[in-house]
């Protein structure tokens, strides 16, 4: 077999080309070091190695998954025997006379280098008014619908710019099930799976009248706020009902250029938000961003109209308004604000954790105005880009 | 209107009733303060009070939402006058000739003083096997089915401990929509809204084999892990198969008092889990244990056979691996075991954020083995807890 062709299936469906062979090999103590071709060099630790053998006694041939649990060797497990042969790290354990074999397309996608997970991080593309007027990534309801290489570019600049439009859809109702179904199932809320949105008389969320609606995301009194969510126009000639859009990734890294105390505020001090219903009553708590462990921000959650009142100890109560107030000041920027007007068959998709949205009154007495929305995890999407690149 | 008596909606559906009156009020710079009859003190910050304005003007009376935005007043916004009327809190606003009048139940509910926070937080009842075995919550499947009081008594248990069991479930499949609908939706995963556990051919999880499965939570691989898991005994006359419960929050605790540095790893340094399907692949990076802003323990997630190569920077690595060991091990540990049989009719609740379940393997050749399952998750839970409280 020879790693330079082969590619590679096991632990998993995923493929990992071989782009580099590794070339030297030194082992330490805990881990042992390789040298590739091109001169990058990574560390495998000994309980990483023994961790995610491949081999069939260690990973079910029928599921995928693992058998082997790491705590049933010893901490300090080392090689007997360490060795690369045709470019596969083969090592020979100190107990169990566990032999493991390591094919090199693999090694190199999991180093974890700090080179190599800096490269492996996706990086959203911010955007403001400039940025994205005239430049909304847009994709045809045909396309999308019948192929799959449209249906990734759609979904991957779905995943970087969290925006996009998809155009010529049809303006049946419940059309826009098959278009989300493209991605996976849609996410059920206390809204149900597909809701309307038009005024009506018994509104229960301001969402369902004439109202403006400042700018928001959706459902921020849910701990996981949905994901994509989906817009689809069936019918719009009432006057006014235009949307405004802001990327709040652009916002937050604003403040953590300018404002700085305001930004770490806004990601450290709970909020409180609450539904408010007859016969729901669901209440989160969470701060307005959400950074990963590497201090990126991940999410936005906020709507105005949802929070609950503060439940902070009182010393944080005025730097938390201080930081809320800035961030509202800027989402009510022009050069921040992308307004786009739906017209029947457009299908607007954002990632509502990302992307606040907001809507002008609109005036009923002139015409109609009808949307259809559903929503789409983010999960579904990461997954569904996986999938599709593992063929095209 | 007398605030001793009356019941007091507004801004919400929940009632707040009158327990304390305010007797004293003084006013600083940026916030006042109020003493209540048993002596205890609330400071109430004015930018906190003008937020939080219920009057028609500031909250829709449809919608129960606010129309009012805080940014829209001067951040040194102050009273011109603060007084305390027939038990009511009312305040003339220097801008705007707005006045607000606060009910003294809403006020004294939302106090933030560091002792009112602390009386506020729930505190869930761990377990480890002395304190369950022989103590399981149990509930009859007509009562909560008929009865909305033993409802909201099983849901303050299950929220609580974690873990209940409903007895006497008619076996048809399906039955347990109906169950679970007693709280609200279902949640839809990768496996379905109902999902059928026996054992399968074409297994695309170890679930769905007849083999041992370790401790674990379900979907880790998902950014939501399903909050409630149900398990619904249709049929079980393989030998075998029995479960086994461990409170993950016991094992964390344990953890913080005997080896706070794993404690701490377990906390911070996030894993990476994977799913392995033909059609799908989640992966959600996160730590096993997630804490809240007080540092209570809220989340657990660990499946040994879900997880991918672990992305951390190499000095952490053998780090992570004694903690992640020294957890493992300690849910192995009698000490800290629950085991059921299930039987027919049989339905276990538990909080599958919380909880870690198990399965003995079991020998199809001497019986049948069928449990249908599907998960709810904790805002619903919450959600339903808090509307069955408002009239019960």
């Amino acid at each position: 077999m020879n790693a330079q062709t082969e590619t590679f299936e096991v632990a998993g469906y995923s493929r990992y080309p071989v782009t580099q062979l590794p070339v030297r090999l030194e082992t330490g103590p805990a881990s042992l070091r390789i040298g590739w071709q091109d001169g990058h060099q990574s560390e495998y630790h000994y309980l990483w190695l023994r961790d995610n053998c491949p081999c069939t006694g260690c990973v079910s041939s029928l599921t995928r998954e693992q058998l082997f649990e790491i705590c049933d060797v010893p901490l300090d497990i080392r090689p007997l025997q360490a060795q690369l042969v045709d470019g596969y790290l083969e090592i020979l354990w100190d107990c169990d006379d566990h032999a493991s074999r390591f094919h090199p397309g693999w090694l190199r996608a999991h180093c974890y280098s700090e080179t190599a997970r800096s490269e492996r991080r996706l990086q959203p593309q911010v955007w403001d008014r400039e940025r994205i007027a005239g430049h909304l990534p847009e994709f045809d309801c045909q396309g999308v619908m019948q192929d799959d290489v449209q249906l990734l570019h759609w979904l991957r600049r779905q995943r970087d710019s969290g925006i996009a439009l998809i155009r010529d859809c049809p303006t049946t109702p419940g059309t826009l099930v098959q278009i989300a179904n493209r991605i996976s199932f849609i996410r059920e809320t206390n809204f149900g799976t597909l809701f309307d949105v038009r005024s009506k008389p018994d509104a229960n969320t301001a969402a369902y009248t004439n109202l403006r609606l400042p700018l928001h995301t959706d459902l921020p009194t849910r701990e996981l706020q949905p994901g994509l969510q989906f817009l689809h126009c069936l019918q719009n000639d009432a006057s006014g009902g235009e949307s405004i859009l802001v990327d709040g990734f652009c916002i937050a890294e604003h403040m953590r250029a300018h404002c700085p105390d305001e930004f770490e505020a806004l990601a450290s001090l709970p909020m409180d938000f609450y539904n408010k219903d007859r016969d729901s009553d669901y209440r989160y708590r969470a701060p307005a961003l959400l950074l990963d462990d590497e201090g990126a921000v991940v999410e936005v959650r906020l709507a105005n109209f949802l929070r609950g009142p503060l439940d902070l100890p009182g010393h944080e109560v005025v730097r938390h308004y201080r930081a809320y107030r800035t961030f509202i000041a800027l989402t009510r920027e022009p050069r921040f604000q992308f307004e786009y007007r739906l017209n029947p068959g457009d299908l607007l998709v954002f990632d509502n954790r990302r992307v606040l949205h907001a809507r002008r009154a609109f005036d009923l007495t002139q015409g109609h105005r009808h949307l259809q929305g559903c929503y789409v995890d983010r999960d579904e999407l990461l997954s569904r880009i996986r999938v599709l690149e593992r063929t095209l």
